[in-house]
């Protein structure tokens, strides 16, 4: 049987895009859905293949008969003549192959004008200047593309005209400049392929078809698939359409524009658009010409608006999803020329979901699975408004997400008495530490020059929900000197700048910033996310206010509450300080014994935020020594302290010496000092001896705990278990904390968490001190506990050996943060400022695995570990709360992998929400495909 | 069927150990094999088990029957009668378990002594003195264990009559006063037990067997065993020993002594010990009498030294292994009392290996089996003389084994002097850095007050076989002021200190030391391992001259060779410092360019050393930073070149003036100036403030490359990608080595190695280089290489991806100190210092996982590793080149885990050879254990 290469329009397999390209199958799907497209065919790639392959560069035996034939047929229904120079049929030869390559291949518009048939359209269109200005481009075009002359002959004679005629731009050009630049065009083919352009329209045709074929072997197309790394069997070979052309430039009863069947900024269901009459589409593009919203046609050309309303319809019905499409009105008749999905923001994605499914044209899980989850951020930050253009001065990385405005501090003391008085600021830090946490709370948003997307600055701000941009390198901090510098431009403080922390960009100035809103329909949506998931959802939250801000967001529970978080506040660090410079085990139990109470009192209240919903508490993880100051600042402040004991000691015995010799001077020298900064009667010699004693102290003890490595040093269970007196107050807090909600008839699931295990004999050790204790409160409380225990799992060891740990522990929760540094030996600190921009650069690693979760290396960790923990305990609980609890692709993992929950920072709830959804989808939709 | 619950020494199965008890087994083997044991007999365990279950405390029924017919035996085979006043047979009754619990349970001497027997043993003995400190002793001692009085009662009776008699100890006692003391002691029991001491012999025998059995229930016992996890599956129920007592203190025919079969400190074929004539085994206790040298025994009594050495024979025949017996010689008649296999040294042990197994006594499998590899050490290295004894100054880390004495050096600049001077010195420093390497090669050891057993001071005295002690934290160094202190003690830089890498002691003044002997017999065994062996040993080697060394001690291989201590070495740091401190591409090729020939000339040295065999080479491992001086050292450096400078300055200033204002007086000053340590010609302003820009420059770039965690940093394959110059030089130096020693006609087998890998592709990216390289090599040299391509496994994610990783390597090989560090999250460093001591002592950790390879969790990754590798490549060649490849249950992994081959520092490869061999013995007998 003979092939066949040429399908009509009416005839195509719209779902065939291997064989029909993608243009070719949408034009054909349009067509037979009813909607009016401009008539035309499309030769298979399949004949573009056996064209590449001919050996003597001859398209196949028969095509261009069938070509003929469907030409004949174009004629018959658009009522012109191909090559008739009273009624011409022009028509635009277009490739397309299965997979878009945007601008790779070529494309000849009107094709069929040459010498006679000019006369043709100008009768048609009673444009003379439209008629040759089509002409030269056709010429143009069609050399370039079908014998290969460059541009550049064709632009000399353009400019020479253009010279000649005074004409500064195309638009000036008159109907005989065209003219004349028509003629010169056509000597330019002439001189240069050494033969005139061909008159004869088949002959055109022929030559534009082998063109567009040879096209899809062009460089450009062969290095954008190399690049993009598309291989035969995704796409091969180029099919080509013939389509005839309409034109809107045909009178008042023609137009152009571009439509979206439904409101792209907010997703109401009406049609948007613009259009312009008389005009073709690049005259839009020109910009001659402003074109009028849609609606303005209702009144200006009801029936074609009719027309219209009718084609959105058919469109949504047809393809169940909002559409971008573009049409061209030619004498009155409505064509659609294209359509395709429409790109919405998020606010529209979300309520065109929830209104097309209660129309009937999307189901629940079509309407969850259209929305991208990780799109979903900017319904839940601050942004800067888009509107506004502005450079910025600096940029660094986008740590936490939202936008914020204000004026810059350069200390945590500073932005708490600036932020106390109203104040809007932003802590501008080289790096932050524990200590400036009280800044944090006073502060917009956070800035600093040095540390990466899991710096204190970033997790913390992210934790609290702020904006952050970390590690702007370009920024030198000076706090001395209260400025910093950016190259040549210096900001003091009080400056007023902006931070966006979902790009990472800092300026100068205000901008203006859009709140987000929480619609209606986005929380239809994400219960049917919940009504959809296998996975829960749970927040990392560490005091009430967080907890009560994820559950807005639909928390249900608490995955991982940092309680080395409630050690940092300001009113506990002094008293943390004191443990850590404890000469004994007394010493040290006298200031834990301080901080029970207040750590039991933070218990209460996230118990109660959190109810009736599970709370799972870390025990404290990071080495104390971060509990101190940077050593480099002790010594800084040791300086200082030294200077000022000297000072206080010279002005005490200077005055001491005029009290005696001339009390009148006496007095006069007191008033001055009073009016020092410095308290003499407050700070005496002795008050400074002791902070200063403290201080080296503290620099000692510094020095002592100092690591090598701290991330794999002397922290989690490991600190837990040389000083139990910790451990034992911080379980004494929770269990307390259980009994006093338990008496007010709060529901309360506590759930404490053993950081950093890797030997089953650590966890086991923790719980022998859970269990007296437990025992303890029990019995003096008069209530039973009902309290689970369980361990990150962060240590490589612990994914290796998790059948044994399981025998201990009643929870799992992986910490792939730490688990991901373990795994690929990456400081992520380090990793992030020196070798994983160039790892990403150079495709070594296709994304940053502290961003997306490394399913073989960590992820076959991960699956080692819940399949040996649950060998062990059949009913296991396992989550993640690591930072990919809250990515997308990470929580569809954690699904396959079989977790039962994922916990995420608060506003990433949403996110995960969705995310958890499209888990169960994707899964649904595998198992489809398996069972076909 | 009656339960037997008594066996003659003659009937009971010498392997039954549960029955019979340790002793009571040995004493049965002993007898039925021919050796003149004292008759006797054994009640079983389960006769113990049976009384200590009955509820009304009794013996089995039956059992004293069984008991008693055995004691008729025993008045036959010894001619004497149980309770008979004038020829009374003696008996000791024993426990003895069927796992020796030394002095947890109940013996009793002498039972059969009354008021009438002992008129007989006085006869026998002809020893009255004897005969009553032997009574005392026997109610004391039946008192204590069978009644329950305490020694206190006695000792008061004791003290009394000593007092009395004015005796200052037990020998000053004369007869009367034990005939004193002994009456006194019956009087003790009446009045205590209310009860007079038993005089019926059987009534003495039944509650001494009662007692006996009761211990195995006594407190110490029961403490022990849970102690040290005895279970009654491995030790039930004591057995009960009744052996006739015999006597050396009858006479000048009579005596005592201890033997081995051979002499246990050189393994010489003799028999060595000493015995004393008419004594018991007490006299050599207590002191009172010398005792002489075996072989004396020859002229002394030379029919009972042919029955000796008749039992040394029959002793190593039956045992076939060297035995530590004891023996008593009654009126001629010689018994073995008891016998077990004797302890030795490794000299020893290496020689009686070798030697029994030419006298057919072993099989060589035997002959390997009987020795512990991890012994072997002290044949390797130079120990302290152990018969010196001195008290430590301070103590620390045994990081590199052997002992050297030497005066002390504070800096690697002096002991570079001193040492080519030709004095003998030790290195003590806080902690070492490359830039200290010529300190060390000028060394006898090194000594460093801070650090683990991973410390750079640690490795590279490992690597060298030099002896260290590392964080020896009680020393304070003072670098500045030239000298150590140690708590209120100064050593001043010259003292001479000794240090022990075996123990970790370090002394003050010179200790002698012995040097270690490489026998024939080690050689023929080493042999045998080899013969016997799977894996392969190669040796960690950085130099030729390591090479060589490692040759000596059987390396076939070399399984690591470090790039970066070449790097170290004094003629290439300040290259290697010009590489860091390049402003760009171009400066770092410069300085690369000048190592090239250095490192060239290194391989070809390596190569040759160990030609035929393999050579792994490493590419750059430790982050640059660590070639650079320490941040705090370079900030004194600083402060000293400024003050140089300034003194520079003026002093030029000041010489400038005065040669214009008074000629003669500069003359004078300019002689002055020249006396000056400062050479004001050489070091004009102008060269001090290059030096100090430098200085500056590194400063500054050591600041760029600080890394919060280095161990997870920036280095290895990471550190190769980056700066691809880098690893271009060393596999240029490699692979023009290579063709260098082809064209000699040296055979080499060089295998490149990449550290670090973590993704498939970063080993991937090196390949292109090695290839393009390995192509230009072969054109410019016209040769054909060679060259194997693999990588370390060292990553926990290479562990997981193997099966990737392995298209591209074609060995691996485990870095198993990296491994560790990250499975286990811990810092080498900081845990050594900080926790893992602790973990140890509270058995969180049965041993350091950094000394003892973590078969459960590291080795569970090993053997994903080598799985999945395996799977990728069946025949991918695996070694493992960490620390732990010269530890001995470490090696037995690696065999089991199906590795090629081990490879370790130099001096421990005869160890690995051994435990190699020792892995193949396990292996075989724990098939026959299947097989049974």
């Amino acid at each position: 049987m003979k092939t066949k290469y040429v399908y009509a329009f009416e005839a195509g397999d719209g779902k065939n895009k291997k064989l029909l390209g993608g243009k070719g199958a949408n034009l054909c799907e349009m067509t037979q859905i009813g909607l009016r497209v401009p008539p035309g065919f499309v030769i298979t790639t399949d004949a573009c293949l056996a064209y590449l392959n001919s050996p003597t560069n001859d398209l196949p035996q028969g095509l261009m008969d069938e070509v003929m034939e469907h030409i004949r047929a174009l004629e018959k229904a658009t009522g012109k003549g191909f090559g008739d120079p009273e009624n011409p049929l022009l028509v635009s030869v277009r490739s397309g192959s299965a997979l878009s390559m945007p601008g790779m291949m070529d494309t000849i518009l009107n094709l069929g004008l040459n010498q006679d048939t000019i006369h043709g359209l100008i009768k048609q269109t009673g444009n003379e200047r439209f008629a040759y200005d089509a002409y030269r481009r056709f010429i143009q075009l069609f050399a370039k593309v079908a014998i290969g002359i460059p541009d550049d002959y064709f632009n000399a004679s353009l400019d020479a005209i253009k010279v000649k005629s005074g004409a500064i731009s195309d638009i000036d050009l008159t109907t005989s400049d065209l003219q004349e630049i028509t003629d010169l065009f056509l000597h330019v083919v002439e001189e240069q392929a050494l033969r005139s352009f061909p008159q004869d329209v088949y002959e055109q045709l022929t030559i534009a078809i082998k063109a567009v074929f040879g096209s899809w072997m062009g460089k450009r197309a062969v290095d954008y698939r190399r690049e993009f790394r598309i291989t035969p069997d995704m796409a091969n070979g180029t099919a080509c359409n013939i389509v005839a052309m309409v034109f809107g430039n045909m009178g008042s009863d023609s137009g152009t524009g571009v439509g979206f069947t439904r409101d792209p900024a907010t997703g109401e269901n009406l049609m948007f658009g613009e259009y312009l009459v008389n005009a073709q589409g690049e005259d839009v593009v020109a910009g001659i010409r402003t074109p009028k919203p849609i609606q303005a046609m209702a009144k200006e050309m009801p029936d074609l608006y009719a027309q219209l309303e009718d084609l959105r319809q058919k469109l949504e019905r047809h393809y169940r999803e909002v559409q971008d499409f573009e049409f061209t009105i030619e004498k009155g008749v409505l064509y659609c020329l294209q359509t395709r999905n429409g790109k919405m923001n998020a606010t529209a994605m979300v309520r065109t979901s929830v209104e097309m499914e209660s129309e009937g044209l999307l189901t629940k899980d079509e309407a969850l699975a259209r929305i991208n989850p990780e799109n979903m951020e900017q319904l839940l930050y601050p942004g800067l408004d888009p509107s506004y253009d502005a450079k910025p001065l600096a940029t660094g990385l986008p740590a936490s997400p939202g936008a914020a405005s204000g004026k810059c501090v350069f200390d945590a003391d500073r932005a708490e008495s600036l932020g106390s008085a109203g104040e809007k600021v932003i802590l501008v830090r080289e790096e932050t530490k524990p200590d400036d946490i009280h800044g944090f709370f006073a502060s917009q948003g956070i800035l600093t020059s040095r540390g990466g997307k899991t710096s204190h600055a970033a997790v913390v701000a992210r934790g609290m929900g702020k904006p952050c941009v970390a590690g702007a390198e370009g920024i030198h901090v000076d706090t001395l000197h209260r400025l910093a510098q950016v190259g040549d431009r210096v900001v003091h403080e009080g400056d007023v700048i902006t931070i966006d922390g979902a790009t990472g960009n800092v300026y100068l100035g205000a901008i203006p910033t859009v709140e987000p809103e929480w619609s209606a329909e986005l929380d239809i949506l994400l219960q049917w996310a919940d009504d959809t998931a296998r996975l829960g959802v749970r927040a990392n939250a560490d005091t009430p206010e967080d907890a009560e801000r994820s559950r807005k967001y639909g928390a249900t529970g608490i995955g991982l509450c940092r309680t080395e978080r409630m050690f940092n506040a300001p009113d506990r660090l002094p008293i943390v300080v004191d443990m850590i410079l404890a000469q004994d085990k007394e010493q040290r139990e006298e200031a834990l014994a301080r901080l029970l109470p207040i750590q039991r009192a933070d218990f209460v209240g996230i118990f109660k935020a959190m109810s009736p919903y599970p709370v799972t508490i870390r025990l404290l993880d990071p080495p104390i020594h971060e509990f101190l100051p940077l050593e480099s600042e002790l010594l800084v402040q040791l300086d200082d302290l030294r200077e000022l004991r000297d000072t206080v000691r010279t002005a005490s015995r200077l005055l001491d010496t005029v009290r005696f010799v001339d009390p009148a001077l006496h007095e006069k020298y007191a008033a001055g000092i009073a009016k020092l900064p410095i308290n003499l009667e407050r700070l005496d010699t002795e008050t400074v001896e002791k902070v200063l004693a403290k201080r080296e102290l503290m620099l000692q003890r510094a020095r002592t705990l100092r690591e090598v490595n701290p991330m794999l040093g002397h922290r989690g269970v490991r600190l837990g278990l040389s000083y139990p007196e910790i451990y034992g107050m911080q379980i004494m807090a929770i269990l307390e904390a259980t009994a006093e909600c338990l008496k007010q008839g709060v529901e309360v699931h506590p759930e404490i968490m053993v950081p950093q295990v890797g030997i089953a004999k650590e966890l086991e050790a923790v719980k022998t001190l859970v269990d007296t204790i437990a025992l303890e409160v029990e019995a003096s409380h008069k209530v039973k506990l009902d309290c689970k225990y369980g361990t990150m799992i962060e240590v490589v060891r612990a994914c290796v050996l998790a059948g044994e740990i399981a025998e201990i522990a009643e929870f799992f929760s992986f910490g792939t943060n730490d688990l991901t540094q373990a795994t690929f030996s990456f400081s992520r600190e380090d990793a992030e400022n020196k070798f994983l921009p160039f790892y990403q650069e150079t495709g070594i690693l296709d994304t940053n695995p502290f961003e997306s979760l490394d399913t073989k290396g960590v992820g076959g960790l991960m699956r080692l570990g819940v399949t040996e923990g649950r060998k062990t305990k059949p009913d296991l609980k396992i989550g993640i709360c690591g930072e990919h609890g809250g990515h997308p692709a990470s929580i569809n993992f954690c699904h396959e992998v079989g977790l039962d929950y994922v916990s995420c920072s608060g506003p990433r709830v949403p996110i995960a929400r969705l995310a958890a959804a499209h888990a169960v989808l994707k899964e649904r939709a595998s198992i489809t495909d398996k069972s076909l």
